[in-house]
């Protein structure tokens, strides 16, 4: 009887693979790098599938399926990943059927924002109860839905694509193609670059020092420059704090969940983050009733992906 | 073996009765003024229960349950109404209970607006398969989901609630107490009533006629208006297209469904709303790839909510 699942996080950088017990208990994680050409990516993916199995001290049998997370857009019917922005020349590739033969054994596709959501939903800040939506704060702004235990995937595979409601009509434009994305408001990035926007444009702030010195500004820059009492940085940073509450009021509004999680690089900022976003989020939430939906901050880190993997996997065990 | 379900919509102004068979055919509808005073209500629930039963030639054992659609706030667990706005004096009742033990049949409560979307699901638009999503162009704009054949309502029971989405930052405050809501700027009632405040400020347009002859303006006078050439018309129309769509591009973002039907009387207007709604929805909609999510009219008309309450019922007939 196998009691375990494995996850493979494939990323432009790094492929993660993990082992997931029957009883959600994550296991050792592998990461390689991923190779170029579509071939080497799949046997590199089979090659450390097998790695981490034994990592874990399982075998194969143990092994009741394998979950592949991978950047859209995918084919979820037919298993391909019809292109990977970050792997030129990634393109059409029967990820799933290809990874399932080299292992011989059974395998699914999911997004891997999804693939983070139902990860933090399994075995983080979701707690395995209740309706969930992760958003992940990058350089883009990701999202993955959980309702009633089931990733919310949409008819055509586009759903949860949270960076990209429409939350300023006629606004900045986006690599999308829309106007006002919500990811132009509150991604790590785009905060990053409003700052630098506004001090090249003359505005005073301390932050200057780091442009002077040939670095980037990063919203960590920002967050510092902000405590030590710089009013750009302040203002700045409450903004990204304004829409981010917006978006989640917008969520609450439509679906209503449990929880929404916030992930990525932004969230190392902690209370820093939230508590502007928290005060935001009652400002702008209507007054018909107090706010229920709890607003909480991820706990896997960046092993979200590959641990939700695994539970796709584990979800579809009976199917 | 029961065959049939009784479907009740509850209103301010009329309560509503039909019969579903199982093969999801309506039957006929009943309708009654809604009375005075809780006890009033009840009783003329279950009276009207009986003689819609009996107007489609069935009997009690012909039925399966009965749902039971009102206006919230609902508690979903206990099958209360906290309140109804409309019905000064109608708070915590325990309807679903009531009416059951009044009919000596099960019965199941549900919001009105999730009712009307689960009846255009079933038996209208929605065409009983995919993804759906209702929004009612009314008063106000009501939102309704279905997933995988399933009603959404949100972990509180305030899900859907897409006529609350903010799409304006900081925009026309709504009596929610939020600001820029999605109904403020395509809901029949405030198409119209822009229109009139522009009018009364000084601008040129046939629509003074209607100030000056002390009627209210319509949406139905708008669209006449704009016909026969009339620019502020035009421009009042177009924009509650253009908010209208963006609100379609934020459902598709979030939920991807197969279809978004609109309902409620702006869409007697027909193609002379589609053609811009859709219009500005293509503009508006990112180009990663092509619109996919349909946007339809809605077939059932005032009886979506009554069909969707006994469609509750048919879907629970195994609970």
């Amino acid at each position: 009887m196998p009691k375990h699942y494995v996850g493979i996080d494939l990323g432009g950088t790094y492929i993660k693979f993990i082992t997931l017990s029957q009883s959600l208990k994550p296991g050792k994680v592998l990461q390689l790098d991923t190779p170029r050409g579509a071939d080497a990516v799949i046997d590199q993916m089979v090659a450390g599938a097998r790695q981490v199995i034994e990592l874990n001290k399982l075998t194969r049998r143990d092994i009741g399926g394998v979950g592949v997370g991978a950047p859209g857009p995918l084919d979820f019917k037919r298993g391909v990943v019809i292109e990977m922005p970050n792997l030129p020349g990634f393109r059409n590739v029967a990820i799933r059927d290809r990874v399932a033969r080299g292992l011989g054994i059974r395998a699914v596709l999911e997004n891997d924002a999804n693939a983070a959501g139902f990860g933090e939903y399994l075995c983080g800040a979701g707690k395995h109860k209740g309706d969930m939506v992760l958003l992940t704060l990058g350089t883009g702004v990701g999202g993955g839905i959980v309702i009633d235990g089931k990733v919310i995937r949409g008819a055509h595979g586009v759903g949860a694509e949270l960076g990209h409601l429409i939350i300023v009509p006629g606004g900045e434009p986006c690599g999308c193609g829309q106007r006002g994305c919500l990811e132009r408001y509150c991604s790590a990035t785009f905060i990053a670059q409003r700052a630098g926007k506004l001090v090249k444009s003359g505005r005073r702030s301390t932050l200057k020092k780091v442009l002077d010195a040939g670095e980037p500004i990063t919203t960590k820059a920002i967050n510092q420059a902000r405590k030590a009492g710089d009013k750009l940085a302040a203002e700045v940073w409450d903004q990204g704090a304004y829409y981010l509450a917006l978006g989640c009021v917008n969520i609450c509004r439509v679906l209503d969940p449990d929880r929404i999680v916030l992930a990525g690089g932004l969230v190392n900022a902690g209370r820093d983050l939230m508590a502007p976003v928290l005060r935001h989020f009652k400002a702008l939430h209507w007054k018909l009733a107090t706010p229920k939906t709890e607003i909480a901050i991820a706990t896997l880190g960046s092993d979200a992906g590959v641990i939700g993997a695994a539970g796709v996997a584990w979800y579809s065990r009976n199917v």
